[in-house]
């Protein structure tokens, strides 16, 4: 096992270990306690680092967005992890699940009390926004699962601040910022998800009393999956079919109180509770929540798009639709950011192991290489670094064109929110998907120690999934994208302009195949003909359905699968665009060697995506089997070129090991004895004969069960 | 919502359910009342049952393995299930660690009581062979996730079977067999588990006192990952390095009792404990085992095939290698049977969801449709449905396989292991990581609520993409079958024959390409032709490494990746041709309509894969743009043809809701209901105010923490 073995030995034998955790109890191990024992970091680690051959702060401040965010971003991660309350004595996953949720409440309030206090006055208000990937990098230090508070700083507050009116938010949002009422956003219920036009819970003025109904008809309308609602917030924004004078207007939200601000307590008429396990978020008490005929005052509906007046009367003030698309496009430019953030952690972790983990013989006799040194392996891991990249920088991106689409939208120009918004779609689809399967992808390159809730890997990974569902689906959003597409591809047809992002329709119309070249835009310019192509045969399809007699609708379901592959074809070149862009741009004034890399890393992102592809090329560009031979020996040399500088890169991402909470991935690399110490907090492990023995065991084996 | 919801409001309005249980306690839910609920049955099911056009026993029968089959399986069934002991009042999941580990004791007692007292004497030591996914499905019943006996009868007592002597047996199995002890298997270590020649534990045999002595030299030498090894087993197979006479012999099998049989007490020397939580599999105190010079008889040492005698000389009896080799073989058929059996769940769960789950408004004012009548859901699980067949049947092939070349190798016959052991390596290979990939797709087809654990669809998947690790990982699997194939190629090359499944080479080493059509047998052929052209071109890759000066060692390992791609284009054409195969064999008998659904999702499989992989069949056979328009026409032709029998193809794998464990795939399709009735058992709604809100909410909300 070479010299680090030898290293372990001497430094820990595992008897001394046992001697002093056998009987350990879960309060004995102090954070502290890992954090002596971290001085020897791991040798292999100390070598990689050594011969990394780039400025690692560099990387970090393109990433961050300039020096000034890093600079920023550490002072915050200092501010909420010096004190050490965000460490756990008792790792989050050994407890029960109500004993997890307490202990996650008491982490919210400890880690407001700090945002409050400390980040709030240095920051203000900007945290909640573009700047939040910094608020959530230190929340994640704090819980390793999430956090009850979630939506209350993430859709109540947002909400009101978007729907109300002024005079609803001079009154609601002091209280909702100072803490005095905690709130959630309930709109998806156990029926309906997707189509909200769908939703049942109804919202029904009584002129009399000026007082809304909300009534729960059905158990499908009961609203189901709100952060904290099950047993944390007292206030609620529910979205409810709006009735008045016997109208129905379609769904809004309304503030509703749900518990006594005193007791806690559900009011009368309020059915709220926690919905159970699931596969994550285990601490955000997610809840159900239904109404008996519950009466909230009129002005607790948000008047800023559309009122009610005393008498009843529905006006409308500003096109719903439109605002409504603004907020979902924000929230998924802060989802493509914080998916890719994750990606970024599990990349971290698996590089890390495999230069720690060593196996095998490459040659009898040879110490075991570093598993990191098999190129099946950095085919696994490469990619996630550089999609990393790719999904941060197409973040940052992408928040910069939305927020030049809302200024002009504040202008009244909203000619270009469509666009905007078949964009964030699919992309909030490829990147939550993407980032999902990387994540695994990680684990897996971890074997079984990846499968250790210590490695952190499974946690990211059930959190990474759910955003694949929640806030629009993936294959719902590409098949969105997929209606702007087929109508942009019309267009061009027409030999009418088309926006931006789809520009190269107008010269991929003409039906002459792209002739294949290496070149990074040569793979750019291939992907975006892939993408026609397959928007063209989608065409064709309904077109063919549409002859034979369907009508669109139907012809448009048909061709769904296809469709899809659209979709998804158009926004990977968007994405590969984005990405070269950006990494040109970005390295423009960087060191060479800070170049290199960076080109590498998109390099490896453009072949890797062509090699996936290769049918595509085949069919809708004139590339060759050479041209892929080629591609695919580019490929492998990029591997062995980024090889030395893999760990350089994840420390780039630039995690503290509180945040990373990774026995796998610490910047230390005691990836054994961090395995162990984690072991040994097991609860099973607190006495040395389990009770359920002289219950059941010793009668079975004894025969007298 | 239609008559369905109609329906729910009159059964149970949610307001009867709160007041019901809303201060429930969690023994209060007896599984009873929820058979008492099930009653009315879900409409739309109903429906999709009557429409259904062929005989589901027929289908149940095939996959089976015959009528005869189903009965003893039903019968077995029937004695594990009719007692309700599998049933628990509190869902696992809601218990902390340490709860849920006692009791999976509990019911391990209870099951193994029944399986000893009326299922072994019903059928023998069988079950525990190719039957024992029988013995499997019961179990599932009673563990959600999995018992801490697993590796008793799964591994422990096959292997004194397979490497005692018949003293050791005779000594060792009826005390086993009795559960007068509890044993585990320990090969794994915390720095080892590929590369079992690199395992650290040493057993140091001494002539003086005729004992072993076992010792962990370092912490990486700890066992990790045996099953059933942290609190429940007192006795344990630990694989350890040899050393008698000062010399070396490798990796040997020791019987080691580690607890007192007694008291259950590590006996001193050992150091035993669980390693701490998993993504799955928590119920099996997985456990680490290490050792302080610990002393064992010699007869400890399990025998059959090398022997160490009173004096320390070591003696090699039978080649240890070509009987491991079965050994595994044997495991690796079991997990490609046991994975088609928990994706068949999967798919069930998920079909049966997708017709009683309805949403959007294809046509406005119509009612909102099934979801399974959307071609891209149907595109997500009908291919799920036909992957399980296509497992099952090549499981139940390999087992026949195996059994002929077990009776070679009992005449002395071993010359087709190599091949079997290819086969079983990368069968296992892609059943459990195409499996594990299905399995998730099912989760995710079914929105948010496949996220809740009462779906049951993420523990299969954490049960399942384990399997894709452990006993040999995806990767290493593949680069062993690879090996494999390039000497087979370089066979044909030289024109010398090759054995049946790599037959393919011989013809396409001429190097013409194969003109596709569109027929099965054509898909196939064509499949097998990628995978000649993958094998080549990795052959081209490492000459041609070779030629620029690379040792043969490192050219391969610089061609990992395109090796591991032409393994797995192998695998899958040997999928695709047996489960035609199967597929016509078994329903040459079958009644029409199962002949022509059976066949169906055949040609289902095939076209998904071609689909899959155009850029293969683009590069290495003559298929054109056409033949790949009218294969994905075809593919969407057999969805639209599947639709109305999906139900009844999920229903024919025939699971019993207990074993099921799904509230979204139960028979009824309670789906709501269910759903809501699970959420009542969270631990956190017994009170209707937690005490984390005296002790941290209120303070904070009032400014006063």
């Amino acid at each position: 096992m070479g010299t680090r073995c030898e290293g372990l030995r001497d430094s820990l034998s595992p008897i001394a270990y046992y001697e002093e955790y056998s009987h350990f109890r879960l309060d004995c191990l102090k954070i502290d306690d890992n954090k002596e024992l971290s001085m020897s970091a791991n040798e292999d680690l100390a070598k990689e680092r050594a011969r990394c051959d780039f400025n690692v702060s560099e990387i970090t401040n393109i990433l961050d967005g300039g020096i000034e965010r890093t600079k920023q971003r550490k002072k915050i991660e200092s501010i909420a992890l010096s004190n050490g309350k965000c460490c756990d004595v008792t790792p989050e996953e050994t407890l029960g699940p109500k004993e997890r949720y307490e202990n996650a409440i008491r982490k919210s309030c400890l880690y407001t009390k700090i945002v409050k206090d400390q980040v709030l006055t240095l920051t203000g208000l900007e945290v909640l926004g573009s700047n939040s990937s910094v608020l959530r990098r230190t929340a994640d230090a704090f819980f390793k699962d999430i956090s009850p508070f979630l939506l209350h700083l993430g859709m109540f507050v947002p909400t009101i601040m978007g729907q109300g009116t002024p005079e609803q938010q001079s009154y609601w949002l002091p209280r909702a910022l100072d803490f005095q009422i905690i709130g959630t956003y309930a709109q998806t219920e156990l029926g309906h998800g997707t189509f909200i036009r769908g939703l049942e819970t109804t919202a029904t003025y009584d002129p009399d009393t000026e007082e809304f109904v909300i009534h729960s008809p059905r158990l499908t309308s009961y609203k189901w999956w709100a952060g904290g609602l099950g047993k944390t917030s007292n206030y609620c924004i529910v979205v409810a079919q709006l009735y008045t004078q016997g109208k129905c207007y379609g769904i809004h939200p309304f503030i509703v109180q749900i518990r006594d601000e005193d007791t806690h307590m559900p009011l009368p008429g309020v059915r709220v509770g926690e919905i159970g396990p699931r596969m994550g978020f285990n601490t955000a008490d997610n809840g159900f929540l239904g109404f008996d005929h519950y009466r909230i005052p009129r002005n607790h509906m948000l008047m800023k798009n559309s009122q009610v007046l005393k008498d009843g009367t529905y006006v409308k003030v500003a096109s719903h639709s439109k605002l409504t698309y603004g907020t979902m496009v924000f929230v998924r430019v802060m989802l493509v950011n914080e998916v890719a953030f994750n990606l970024a952690k599990a990349a971290t972790i698996a590089v890390r192991y495999s230069a720690v983990r060593r196996q095998s013989e490459k040659i009898s006799g040879e110490p075991e290489p570093q598993i990191i040194d098999y190129v099946t392996q950095q085919h696994k891991l490469f990619v996630c670094i550089a999609t990393a990249h790719a999904l941060q920088l197409s973040s940052n991106w992408l928040w910069k064109t939305f927020s030049a689409v809302l200024a002009d939208m504040r202008g009244g120009n909203t000619e270009n929110l469509p666009e905007l918004h078949a964009l964030s779609s699919c992309l909030k689809a490829l990147s939550t998907s993407d980032s999902a399967a990387l994540i695994e992808q990680c684990r897996l390159a971890c074997g079984g120690h990846g499968y250790m809730l210590s490695s952190n890997l499974p946690l990211l990974y059930s959190f990474v999934t759910a955003t694949r569902t929640y806030e629009g689906d993936y294959t719902v959003l590409l098949l969105q994208t997929a209606r702007f597409l087929i109508k942009a591809w019309e267009q061009a047809e027409s030999g009418n302009p088309v926006t931006p992002t789809v520009s190269y329709m107008e010269e991929a119309v003409v039906g002459n195949k792209y002739k294949w070249n290496g070149s990074a835009e040569g793979i750019i310019k291939a992907a975006y003909y892939v993408a026609a192509g397959k928007i063209s045969s989608s065409v064709t399809s309904i077109r063919k359905r549409m002859k034979n007699g369907k009508a669109f609708e139907d012809a448009w379901e048909l061709t769904g699968v296809q469709l899809v592959a659209a979709a998804e074809a158009h926004c990977r070149a968007v994405i590969c665009d984005v990405y070269r862009k950006e990494t040109v741009r970005l390295t423009a004034n960087s060191s060479p060697n800070v170049k290199t890399v960076m080109d590498q890393l998109n390099m490896l992102y453009l072949s890797h995506w062509a090699l996936e592809r290769t049918g595509d090329l085949l069919r809708y560009t004139s590339t060759t089997e050479d041209d892929i031979i080629s591609c695919q020996q580019r490929y492998e040399e990029l591997l062995a070129a980024i090889r030395p500088n893999a760990v350089g890169l994840v420390d780039a991402f630039d995690f503290p090991d509180e945040i990373l909470q990774s026995t796998l991935g610490a910047y230390d690399g005691r990836v054994y004895e961090r395995l162990m110490e984690e072991a040994l907090k097991s609860p099973l492990n607190a006495e040395p004969v389990n009770r359920s023995f002289h219950q059941y065991l010793k009668p079975l084996m004894q025969g007298k069960l």
